[in-house]
């Protein structure tokens, strides 16, 4: 097989090339320090050239001794000016386009499948369920493996619901509970059991605050999640920092994890370097092995083949391709995955909602009054400039931040689509537009907080308690 | 502070002088791309030139970015060729010298103290004891912060003790007990609690091991270490794969390590490259966190401030010297360490004893008829060519193991003495000597084999189940 290397070339990603050109470069060396037989050397040689162009060929760059590729953050909007480029990875989101992400491109660049009619379709008679409008809408609008979990679902075999939270502060934004609305419908309609991580050793690591203070941000996010209507007997919350310590199957999934990635490999995945802490460049272990069973032994009895679905926002991705790229090797099932798009600021969709910016977002904790003059004032408008243009020319509701927080939070189809034929033909003017979503957010949030403050520290223990759900496995 | 860097840059170890050049080379990049005025960036300029120098200085080398300098690791026998230095790291111990490493040397260049004779009086006059051999004899002879302990031992304050191993195999050589015998007269004489790291995982992750067998290997590991005699009730063995899932506290003094440490300073410390898996890298945090008393919240009620004091050989000293670095910036208080000397292979001092080649070692579990076979026909001697030549000019001690070996093993000062003479004085033969060394450690190894024996899976269990020890905190 090392004679060959073109055989399974194309099925390698850049970063994979990226090793083998550098193992390959290694080899060489060392023959020629060792004084091997020129004819090996020879062949050494060769195949290290035919790797390097298989490298130039995948990415279009020649390799770089030292320079991985950068896995996947890079997409390119067709032109090749830096400002057209989108740029995604955990941290950071950022497109020059008041549309927002382009998300057709970034299914193509991280080679995973969309949601399309026929998979919805699918879900619908599999589950006896009208699809949520997060799956009718295209708002979970990319998948890996969907189908797998349904090929099993319909034989009866079950799975397990995965999704998580950094908990970097106390108030979170309405754009955070997307997953987590999402999660409970698929809950509900699969009747599976759900593991609800929080990072907070993630945000330990990455923000100035004290092991404590994340600890107590978790637990007052959960209080959040929790309000958002989960069965405690069907759902499990941990922190990080208290889990860790209290399960015999998690740490011995992180260090297998950790055995099988290099620090080459989060390199390229997430863009380390040498001036990080080890903490962070050890972490993605740590939000990977929540995906295999084994490491919840209490919910599913010791096994280690149960297999795992995780609703995330698409820019958790990297995290996941990672993790199943190591579970094979670790004798894992590779979880599947439900993407969403990104919640868009208030001020446009060219970047994330920010906890840190007030006004970039409606928090879960402000008042009537405020979420009205925040999207008064802040709301990003697709209108024209006068009101005769408007009514001349009509509203854009591509661009319009009101009209896409209203695809997330109006269940109604029938009323969403007048809206925007009326918003697009001038009918109905920005002032309108932002009333109804007014209208629809109040109420909702108004009721989140309600059932929040019902949410009691016993509850979140209840919840927090590694324990056996209604589930036998 | 930051126009004038040649305040404290003396006081700077090579690697943290290299992480400030770096910085600053980064401060004039972003300044030079972002057009910042002229006579700033020439200010960041000369002072990056000046801190270039002194890193030339101290390291006698031109800074190479992202070319750390590998602290520490090369000593340096006074001679400038290659194949004279002694290297030392936790993997590889190597020198030229048929007497062994250049300890001394080691002290400075390690930066520890020597345990002279006024620190072994004063452990003589703080606990009323004839100090342990391996302290008369310079087995134990390099210490950092002994005087501190001692200072707070004679203050009625109490501390602890860290020791550990690395579960390789099943099979333990009498090297390997060194550390264990030391550690139990220690905890004798101070009566003091004991934890004892079994770092399963690392082997995991540096071996071709299963998680499973690295732990079955940590319990055998352990049986060995029991049959030194330690005292159940003052006594907490653990390993980490199981440990680190039982624990409050171990993880949360991990990910603090973790977050202190960058992989520019374990690649210095370590040698870690960018193609070692994430577990490695992040694995001198493992090693470190037991350091801290509030890892074992059972046994310290929760306290963070008990002092440690950690005895093992040098080659270990780099995860320690990590660990006392971090200390401080986490609120800790720094482990005070005792180092020993390398135990020698049969074939003479140049390496360490090796696991892996039965015959460079006597193992625990050889017959005294294996242990006579393995002196007789492997062990190093310091004597001469011929009867004749050894009776004119006599043996030397210096070099030969079977002498290096009593030092370690012979009790009676006065007897290993009378050898010294008579071997040196040519009186004593090689094959004399070497009866003594098999008449000392059959019984001794016969002993451990019979206390083994006894040591049962239940008795295993009791010593690795976190609890109070018999000690008030």
């Amino acid at each position: 097989m090392a004679d060959s290397p073109n055989c399974d070339l194309k099925s390698l990603s850049p970063l994979q090339l990226f090793e083998r050109v550098t193992e390959q470069g290694e080899k060489v060396r060392a023959l020629k320090a060792g004084k091997a037989p020129k004819d090996e050397i020879d062949a050494a040689v060769r195949m290290l050239l035919s790797l390097k162009l298989s490298y130039k060929t995948a990415t279009g760059q020649d390799y770089q001794a030292g320079l991985p590729p950068r896995d996947l953050t890079l997409i390119n909007n067709g032109t090749t000016k830096e400002e057209d480029e989108d740029f995604v990875d955990p941290w950071t989101v950022q497109t020059s386009n008041a549309k927002g992400v382009d998300y057709d491109k970034l299914i193509v660049r991280f080679g995973s499948s969309k949601i399309d009619t026929d998979l919805i379709n699918r879900i619908e008679r599999a589950t006896g369920q009208k699809p949520h409008r997060f799956l009718r809408r295209g708002i979970f609008f990319s998948h890996r493996d969907m189908d797998q979990i349904l090929d099993a679902y319909e034989n009866k075999k079950s799975f397990y619901l995965y999704t998580g939270r950094g908990p970097s502060s106390q108030a979170m934004h309405v754009g955070h509970l997307i997953p987590f609305i999402f999660t409970k419908w698929l809950q509900e309609v699969f009747d599976v059991p759900l593991v609800i991580q929080l990072t907070d050793d993630e945000k330990y690591l990455w923000k100035d605050l004290t092991t404590e203070k994340a600890y107590e941000y978790a637990k007052e996010n959960a209080k959040d999640i929790i309000a958002c209507g989960f069965d405690v007997n069907k759902t499990f919350i941990f922190s990080d920092l208290d889990y860790l310590g209290t399960s015999t199957g998690f740490y011995k999934n992180i260090v297998k994890v950790q055995k099988h990635v290099t620090f080459n490999q989060v390199k390229g995945i997430f863009g380390f370097t040498d001036s990080d802490c080890i903490g962070k460049i050890s972490f993605p272990a740590i939000q990977a092995a929540p995906s295999f069973s084994s490491s919840f032994p209490q919910i599913f009895n010791g096994k280690e083949n149960i297999q795992c679905l995780i609703p995330c926002a698409i820019d958790q991705d990297p995290y996941f391709r990672m993790t199943r790229d190591v579970a094979p090797r670790i004798g894992q099932p590779k979880p599947a995955l439900l993407h969403s798009v990104f919640f868009p600021a208030l001020q446009g969709a060219q970047t994330k909602m920010s906890a840190s910016d007030p006004n970039s977002s409606i928090f879960l904790t402000d008042t009537p009054k405020q979420i009205k003059t925040k999207i008064n004032k802040h709301a990003f408008s697709g209108g024209r400039d006068t009101i005769e243009e408007h009514r001349k020319y009509g509203g854009n509701c591509d661009v319009d931040v009101s009209f896409m927080y209203l695809t997330f939070f109006l269940e109604d189809d029938d009323r969403l689509e007048q809206l925007k034929q009326a918003y697009t033909s001038g009918e109905l003017l920005t002032g309108e537009l932002k009333k109804v979503l007014i209208e629809t957010l109040q109420p909702l949030i108004a009721a989140h907080q309600e059932r929040r403050k019902q949410v009691t520290d016993e509850m979140v223990k209840q919840f927090m308690t590694p324990r056996k759900l209604a589930f036998e496995f």
